[in-house]
């Protein structure tokens, strides 16, 4: 087992104005490719400090990740740190500079002195190509020890370690890989869930493989996984876990609910569009956040205002006077007018309180209904998602993709929720 | 100035299934006070790692702030550790005891003979009292080095800095508060930013103040700060800021953008709608994200296809034929449109290319077009925001509220942007 370590560089993190989200990314990517980061330390943006981290961490550790401190501001002296400790100096990659240059040319954006700065390289560092910007990733080797230097830039440094650190680790330093697949779970919380499978989790841990629940708002990942490499079981007990729970079982490993949904009304020839109240398009934007959607999503309605509920999806003022705006009714006819006047297959309407103001006794903030009107059926439901703005729209956009998806698949979803 | 450390123990922040939230906040906490963190070590819970940081940070610092591993699972090695570091052993503390016990007691739960354990401390050490859980604070003192043993529950944690540890520090090492304040732009890379600002900064260093670029996707925010506490002229070169750059400066601190843009539509008492293309609904996603903002969003159009376009904003068809979706006349006409039929004073019109596909030679994947159409006048503007398909549709959301900024306060973009 080798010693991974991070050093993440930037005051922002020790101060508190960033988080330092790039080290667990890290430790969670690394993980899942057998390899344990053991040691992070979080250091300043100076020459001692930097210098320092250097050392200590070649004592400890075989491999050496560090983030942050090569942007092109004057403020960022890791390059020249690195040249000092690795006793090199700084030449100009050509390889490098023509990439820098056609990053401007492409945004036809001139290009400053200090970003050719970015294409001077240590001497004895191997670049690694930045496909996602204009600082270079750099591999350095000493003493038995391997430092990767990369932009502290988050989708940079995804980038670079996906691309060329964890291939290259792989190769270096061969595990006995864990096997493990992800199921994507939506509408139940964890304890609710942990109950419905304790037979099933019963029997897999008595088979020696491990289960994980990896909640996240809205949703529950369930992660099986065999260290000793049970490939088999594995995917046994998924199969097992999607007849149980098909209601929130919506998808595996990376895949999204809208991707998920869009595959389904891709395959059936079918549109959709959506009339967004409390959610103000955000169910839509989740929608077209995958590419290709156009081949099913037509476009929508946000009537935010109640004028706009009647005027574009024609909900009549009479049901908005009597059941008020959050109403069953109103959703029922949103999604309706909007089936109608977009010229979808299926049509999404919600509309409820987000908060954190506007919230009554019989609707309490958090209150959403959501309706479906499909090809052969409409169903509406009412949700409680709590006080949370923000919680409240992302609660929202999941649970009406998955009703969604239920409804395109046939899946009757009882009319009480948890 | 001190060397203030963090310790972080436990594993599930080294695989990245936890954030490690903590060591910002303490990071943010402590600058407020004028105390700055200058090392965080992120360490596995065994007794190797726990007894080497314990020393290492000896070496480095005069302060050692320790959290985590303090739960009443046995697999909670670190008062062990503790006390074999400061050379003492654990006793009762009756007081803990007791609290513990009442702890128990108020929320009628059995008491168990592990949470007993969590009134034993190191004899040496002096407790800071709990009262937000049952695991206490520990002070430690050695060789003119603080040490202080938390628990990694976040709120407990909090507790303890805010009401025993932050006193004491600051009490026992009197500072002058640091002053900072952070300016928020958008619209220009931080390169073009540190080029414009050279002279401005160059003065404000001369001055021994100090400042700090801090990047995000479509926004660097930048934070001036005063070591010496002369929020005077922190105040003063914010100022000047403001004047030097109004095009890109929206905000400051922790303002957002519909958030600013909300308050000058709320208090000029005018109406906005979007009509959206390439963002799918994602511009009026981010206006409805501030509470209240019913006071000025209407609603808006989603107009995915050309149908729609055409349908629900009243593109001509020959627009979309003669000049393609995305084009300026097509977006002029989507806003003029959406303007008039959503009855509102601001409408924001987008379409573009958000990729990975659909690209070409002239409207290469990224190229978006963006046009406001206001009370008194209508612009359109191109940008070219790359192959990223969220980075695009983000970037476009933060570049059409700022351009919304600009016009309804009159300032002046010239056409060609950076």
């Amino acid at each position: 087992m080798i010693n991974v370590e991070i050093i993440s560089i930037g005051d922002e993190l020790l101060i508190g104005q960033t988080i330092n989200t790039n080290a667990s990314w890290i430790g969670a990517k690394l993980a899942e490719n057998g390899i344990k980061v053991s040691y992070v330390a979080t250091i300043s943006d100076t020459w001692e400090a930097i210098t320092s981290a250097l050392q200590e961490a070649q004592r400890r550790s075989q491999v050496v990740l560090i983030t942050g401190g090569l942007g092109p501001t004057k403020d960022d002296i890791t390059k020249q740190v690195l040249c000092a400790y690795f006793d090199t100096q700084l030449v100009l990659d050509q390889e490098v500079l023509s990439h820098v240059e056609s990053f401007f040319i492409k945004r036809n954006r001139p290009m400053l002195e200090v970003n050719k700065m970015q294409a001077m390289v240590p001497e004895v560092s191997e670049v690694l190509f930045n496909e996602q910007g204009t600082a270079p990733g750099m591999w350095f080797e000493k003493d038995g020890t391997i430092f990767v230097s990369m932009p502290g830039v988050p989708y940079e440094m995804k980038y670079l370690v996906e691309t060329h650190v964890i291939p290259r680790l792989t190769e270096r330093f061969p595990v006995k890989k864990l096997v493990q697949r992800t199921y994507l779970t939506q509408g139940i919380g964890e304890s609710f869930l942990a109950e419905k499978l304790t037979d099933w989790e019963n029997g897999l841990r008595a088979e020696g493989l491990d289960l994980a629940y990896l909640p996240s708002p809205g949703m529950v990942k369930l992660r099986i996984s065999s260290a000793s490499g049970n490939q088999a079981r594995v995917t046994f007990y998924g199969e097992e876990l999607k007849k149980m729970i098909p209601v929130y079982l919506y998808g595996e490993e990376e895949e999204t609910l809208p991707e998920v949904v869009g595959k389904l009304l891709k395959s059936n020839g079918e549109t959709i569009g959506t009339v967004e109240s409390c959610t103000g398009g955000s169910i839509m934007a989740s929608l077209t956040s995958v590419s290709g959607s156009s081949d099913y999503v037509l476009g929508g309605f946000i009537t935010y205002s109640n004028e706009l509920k009647m005027k574009l999806a024609h909900v009549g003022s009479e049901t908005l006077e009597r059941f008020g705006a959050v109403s069953e009714e109103t959703v029922l006819e949103m999604a309706a007018g909007g089936k109608r006047e977009l010229g979808v297959d299926w049509s999404i309407s919600v509309s409820g309180i987000a908060g954190p103001l506007g919230g009554t006794d019989d609707k309490p903030v958090g209150t959403v209904w959501i309706a479906i009107d499909g090809p052969d059926r409409k169903i509406s439901r009412k949700f409680l998602f709590g006080t949370d703005r923000q919680r409240t729209v992302q609660m929202t956009v999941l649970t009406a993709l998955n009703l969604l998806r239920c409804e395109i698949l046939g899946i009757n979803i009882e009319k009480k929720q948890d």
